[in-house]
């Protein structure tokens, strides 16, 4: 057994502990009452990382919640791995669907039961645990790491991209690692290597200067929530396939490549079905769900409003009529041109009685691509591989994580992910839960993640 | 001059002063808080009914807010008239838009600014100070006359059907006079002779067992906002002709009378759109826009919710999604066979990823069509000439009164109207307001109406 393994094994018990302080600090972003509860978090990490060994730890302002930083920077020659993670959590309401108190950590047999625990504290600590198992018993790391946990990724990281512009010395790197990852199972280990991009508009119809008495007017005047209605129906035809000119324009071809990694993700129709707690999957024809989710571009209404919405009638005609839209983007789509059709296309199909204008909403991010052969999900393959006796399989996600085209964009560097959590874990949800197993194994991950990277400099596939 | 304008002229202030009592009381009926208010209103509307000679003045529970009962009986062999009205109002808010508080009236020149001055106060008083002009000099009426006054009428009227039910006696009639009426403008009397029926549905659309996220489920699963626009769209041509199968299969012609009777209406496109606030009339082709408010039926949406309205983004697709429908009804409609044919035609163009269901909304309303030649309205006719100088024009509404088709159907009456209220007092609006001039020529007019209805039994149109 390697030092840093008996090391490992003989402080799991504190680090178990560790792992409850910092998931009994409320530190909800979103929430103003929480924002000292925010800072404590943070103050938290920074002296946990300083305790694990890190250097120049410090707290950094960002116009928002604070950001923790430290490294270890003394593996001359060797690669610099940039740790990326987050401290804040969702809120947890509403709370009289939780078990037990949401910040009061609760164990029960292989699960810790929290708020943030699985989204993501748990895997926060991994790295931190892994380092000082290294640093406390090898008095040094393999290669040079730098941390940096943001409080701010459940409220979408307003702050982020200018603090790493403002950081760009700071923060320089050969590569992104997220801890802010998961694998499938506890069986089956994965590498996320695709995310969608997102952008957003709001659409907001207006027909009259006021709302209208449907007596008076009804039959005479347009109506914004009928004009909506149709505007929003346009965009899409009833098969599930977006209709908005030139939408699926620079959509990348799926490669054979693809194809085979798609056909090989193990979840079935009945298993997507039961988690979305559907009768029936839908979607644009001629695609597989793991290609639609994966690889082919969408366009969702996320919220819908107009006048009367209270019990009863009120026999209104609704001066303006709203609705918030995203498109979910894969490689080539970008969110400026993907949004230029769709605004080209709605004022096109607009009725000439209404005026349709658009609301920009925060929220856009550039799909993010990791190339398969990248030196670091190279290392994160074989650690994967040791930790789990079985070879990750490559997934992509549908989802979009900014952090990761952020890092591309401004430090120039891909991100590779290495997280434990599994999907069933309630992320947002009530009764939010981790698996303590995966918190143990993850941190021996990290160690091996980080010693696959030495000496390896010159297989760097830098953008 | 007659006794009984020389006695309205002396106490035209006093009667003023009653005005702006009753207008001084916040009579809201939708808020709870103003339930006392409401009582004291009808406490007040009963003493003054008392005081103007109304015999067996009682306040009379219906259920929800009371309604005031009062009559004068001893015109042996004459026509017996029950008097409508309602002395509940809107709500004022928004507050901040009126010139001065909504509850404190406010004369200025011919005007007086109050929450209900048009709507329908200063109306409720002209019969029962025509009443009490004859009753103080002449000691008698013409007719009999049963006054009904109910304080739900701005809620929709929602216990007056049964209260109608349960007091068939009291109220039985020869005809119904509403007060709750209007005029075109100070130089041109009218007479409503029509109004439009009503029915109201929610639609609600569920499309997975809870709110998803739009990177996981983005292109999987239907979204119930999705579903939800696609049939309401489908309820319309672009063209604004409703396409729900048989919708128009009982509507009536238009008859060449009706027509020529809607030539004369005196209104322009440029009025309409000034009125209603929009650059463009729309609604269905082939009809002008008065056919179209008055005779022809409508579809309208009244609200629409789903998913996130908030600031910024939230990538959900919504589980479920909802939007309230109202139809415009003309003879020979019905609300249940527009009801049904809506709902099918929704249940045959729904996705069938998505469960639709239906929320029955209050508010349903035959249309109203009173014969033009109704001794009531000859004898309304006749008023309005001598107050005006100008023989009235007929006209119908595209607008609803619930009372009208429950009179009919419960108390075999028609209803003739008889108010003085303008459409640019800003009902139900801030800085609503009613011409003085018309609160004194009303009560004249009331007295004259009733004066022509002496003798006329054996001329009585019964249903």
């Amino acid at each position: 057994m390697a030092n840093w393994e008996a090391y490992l094994e003989d402080h799991q018990e504190e680090i178990d502990q560790d792992l409850i302080q910092l998931l009994s600090i409320p530190s909800v972003s979103t929430s103003p009452q929480h924002t000292a509860d925010v800072q404590r978090a943070a103050q938290w990490v920074a002296a946990r990382l300083g305790q694990a060994g890190g250097e120049h730890v410090q707290i950094l302002e960002t116009g928002g919640h604070p950001a923790v930083y430290g490294d270890w920077l003394h593996a001359e020659g060797e690669l610099t791995v940039l740790i990326y993670g987050h401290y804040d959590v969702q809120p947890a309401e509403p709370l009289e669907l939780w078990t037990t108190d949401p910040f009061m950590p609760r164990v029960e047999g292989d699960l810790i039961f929290a708020r943030g625990a699985s989204d993501m504290k748990g895997n926060l600590l991994l790295p931190i645990a892994a380092c000082e198992a290294l640093l406390k018993t090898e008095g040094k790391l393999p290669v040079n790491v730098k941390f940096l946990f943001e409080g701010e990724e459940e409220i979408g990281s307003p702050s982020l991209a200018h603090f790493m512009t403002n950081h760009k010395d700071l923060l320089a790197c050969d590569m992104m690692a997220s801890a802010d990852s998961g694998q499938l199972s506890l069986d089956e280990p994965a590498i996320e290597v695709g995310l969608r991009g997102l952008c957003a508009v709001q659409v907001d119809v207006r027909s009259s200067g006021v709302d209208l008495h449907s007596g008076m007017a009804g039959g005479l005047v347009h109506n914004a929530a009928q004009a909506l209605v149709e505007i929003l129906a346009s965009l899409k035809g009833l098969d599930g396939r977006v209709t908005v000119t030139g939408f699926y324009n620079e959509v990348a071809d799926i490669t054979p490549e693809e194809r085979q990694m798609m056909d090989r993700f193990p979840v079935t129709d009945t298993q997507l079905k039961t988690m979305f707690q559907v009768d029936e999957l839908f979607g644009e024809p001629g695609f597989t769900p793991v290609e639609r989710n994966w690889v082919r571009p969408t366009l969702d209404i996320n919220g819908l409003w107009a006048g009367f919405q209270g019990t009863g009638v009120k026999t209104v005609i609704p001066a303006e009529a709203h609705a918030k839209i995203t498109c979910r983007l894969v490689p080539n789509q970008t969110p400026e041109g993907v949004l230029d059709k769709v605004k080209d296309y709605i004022l096109k199909h607009a009725p000439s009685q209404v005026k349709v204008s658009f609301t920009d909403l925060p929220g856009q991010g550039v799909p993010y691509r990791i190339p398969s052969q990248h030196l670091g999900l190279t290392a994160v393959r074989q650690a994967l591989l040791q930790v789990y006796g079985v070879e990750p399989l490559e997934i992509r996600v549908g989802a979009s994580v900014p952090v990761t085209a952020m890092a591309l964009q401004i430090l120039g560097v891909y991100t590779v992910p290495l997280g434990m959590s599994l999907d069933d874990e309630h992320m947002h949800a009530p009764d939010e839960f981790y698996r303590i197993s995966n918190f143990h194994r993850g941190q021996v991950a990290y160690v091996l993640f980080l010693t696959e990277l030495v000496g390896k400099q010159q297989f760097l596939e830098k953008r």
